[in-house]
């Protein structure tokens, strides 16, 4: 961030009265910009206890498998987002059920929060993806997993098997190794 | 938004190719801002069944109850983000435990997601709080609360009484009629 968006002017690294933190602020409009982490809603679409997974047609991680999973958008829940995330990428209608992941992806400012899916009807290839199938526990190919959240959500679905055991939640950083 | 943070230039809002929605788009430097929904971290910290409330000193809501909850951080996890905002609004250390409440709050852009706490040792008042107390279930002040988010919140830790019963999910928009 170089200029206020509000008016134009150049703005500076300080911090403003009452807060802790350093912050955008322009001095021209006494705008403070405030910066903070953005939600990803994911979700795992299963049918007949299969999974639906998507491998990407786009960077990052083209090429590789995915649970459907983007940016949350103004005007909509997170299931809602789940939702439509897997509308988008693999043309396919699910039944959002129980959020059960959330994975703290601290150095890229994100939280990815992930729902359990009921499929309903059929699926296709949506623009952002090369293909789309269903995956069996023992098919799943884990070295082609796009990305650690999502991987950890597959592993917490699968380990829950149905139950409900509330919210698993796990933290990822990009200094860190993991056996994620 | 009406300038480009990056460049200073004015923006215009339109639809990036490949996107399904409207953005605010720079034109000089080909920059697309993204505006998305914002976290809140927020926890109930019990200590002998009883729940710590502050009182706020700070609009929205000078003057309600509140459990201690604000707005996530860059470079923090959603679990550190609800013990800094108790440690900051009453003084108070707590043992984040279990993500039990999500809320989206549509209009105003916003998820609020609620941890129990435990907490540990003492409390006091912190700068945006007027004063802080424990509070048996008998003693909640239900009519003075400041937020429908937190009212749920602590409704569903109620309810609750120490069961995993997985993440319950809440929307409230402005416009909306609700009992909560």
């Amino acid at each position: 961030m170089k200029y206020c968006s509000s008016c134009g002017s150049l703005v500076a690294r300080k911090k403003p009265a009452g807060d802790s933190r350093d912050r955008w602020v322009c001095d021209n409009c006494n705008t403070t910009h405030y910066q903070n982490p953005n939600i990803v809603v994911g979700c795992v679409p299963v049918q007949e206890q299969k999974i639906l997974l998507c491998r990407r047609a786009i960077e990052p991680r083209s090429g590789f498998w995915t649970v459907p999973a983007g940016f949350l958008e103004l005007g909509e829940t997170i299931a809602e987002g789940a939702a439509r995330e897997t509308l988008e990428e693999a043309c396919a209608m699910v039944r959002v059920g129980r959020l059960f992941a959330s994975v703290d992806v601290v150095d890229a400012g994100q939280v990815h929060l992930f729902f359990t899916g009921e499929l309903i009807g059929g699926f296709g290839v949506g623009e952002e993806t090369l293909e789309t199938a269903l995956f069996a526990e023992s098919e799943i190919p884990w070295d082609e997993i796009a990305f650690r959240s999502g991987r950890f959500a597959l592993r917490k679905y699968l380990e829950d098997a149905g139950r409900n055991n509330g919210v698993h939640l796990h933290e990822l950083r990009r200094n860190r190794q993991s056996n994620d």
